[in-house]
């Protein structure tokens, strides 16, 4: 069995990567997927989970101390859901693209060949403009992209020693900026080819 | 032409991976080549031009800034002539890898694909035991590994904005640790093959 993880910055266009990564090596691949049976298992909604793992709530900070507790409660059950998925992700033994969700650190007894994505900030703004088509102003993707990845480093700080998006946290990191992702998930996929 | 630059944390094989790299491509490589090179043209010995570039001198202290500022003025006239001599490389039009000497910046305008190579710490020094072969102590390797990527670090911030060993500053980084550099070399070359 063969696990590949990908981290990513927001907007670097990793999620795209890594589904066509999956798509041309033939394995089976998780993203959302991961949020959803945490939710069906635990009885929330999915939007839920996605922000109390991503850490977003922004009303955190108007309730004070107990619902701060509460939170930190519910966020703690939930990432001890979200080892379980992966660890049963990992045991059906199946080859595997997994996006996020920390899965290099969670199933780091199942050596798995760890990625990086990033991109330059323009770059990234740039493909949250397109992808936004509008929905959201130039300084809230810029907005978007600082909490979205503070909270990604945040969480990984709290499982490992690591840094998050330090090259030498990972096997491979890749930088989108300027490049076709199609172009280089075909690349990458002929770098993991073994022949 | 395709130039393909190689920085690299001292004691990560990154020298011995670019070297495999153009092996396997059939490029031309370029490494001790460009110290040469510098020393035959400005009339100095291969070992003083690289001291002076990678900033390695020990006994600059002790001489006051009369001589720190000479120092200076030999280093910016071996950077100049450094540039030329990248520029003669990349003006010839062959496939080529390139390792070390800043060429991702000094060739930036042929479009190299930038790699840097990096290894944990244990590893690099583990790397550079076996290189010594107990000609150092693991003390005075750790100390060398500290000094020389400060330098090349200080070196590059003269040079440009972008951070040297930040993934963003390069294409592709590549963490050596637990990896074979023959496979990496091997893998690489497939993810830059085009098929």
């Amino acid at each position: 069995m063969k696990l590949i993880t990908i981290s990513r910055e927001f907007g670097s266009g990793g999620r795209e990567f890594g589904k066509r990564l999956a798509d041309i090596l033939g394995y089976d691949y998780y993203d959302r997927e991961i949020i959803t049976s945490i939710a069906e298992n635990k009885g929330f909604s999915a939007d839920y989970v996605e922000n109390s793992l991503e850490n977003r709530s922004s009303y955190m900070l108007h309730y004070g101390t107990t619902f701060i507790n509460t939170q930190l409660d519910v966020r703690t059950e939930l990432l001890i859901e979200e080892k379980r998925v992966l660890d049963a992700i990992a045991k059906q033994g199946r080859n595997a693209v997994i996006v996020g969700r920390n899965a290099d650190v969670i199933l780091e007894e199942y050596k798995p060949f760890t990625i990086f994505v990033c991109a330059d900030r323009e770059a990234k703004i740039e493909r949250c403009m397109s992808r936004e088509k509008g929905a959201l102003t130039r300084r809230e993707i810029i907005a978007n992209i600082r909490r979205i990845d503070k909270s990604r480093a945040r969480t990984r700080a709290l499982m490992t020693g690591s840094d998050w998006g330090d090259a030498h946290s990972y096997d491979v990191t890749i930088n989108t900026t300027d490049k076709d992702i199609k172009e280089l998930a075909k690349a990458v996929a002929r770098f993991l080819s073994d022949k």
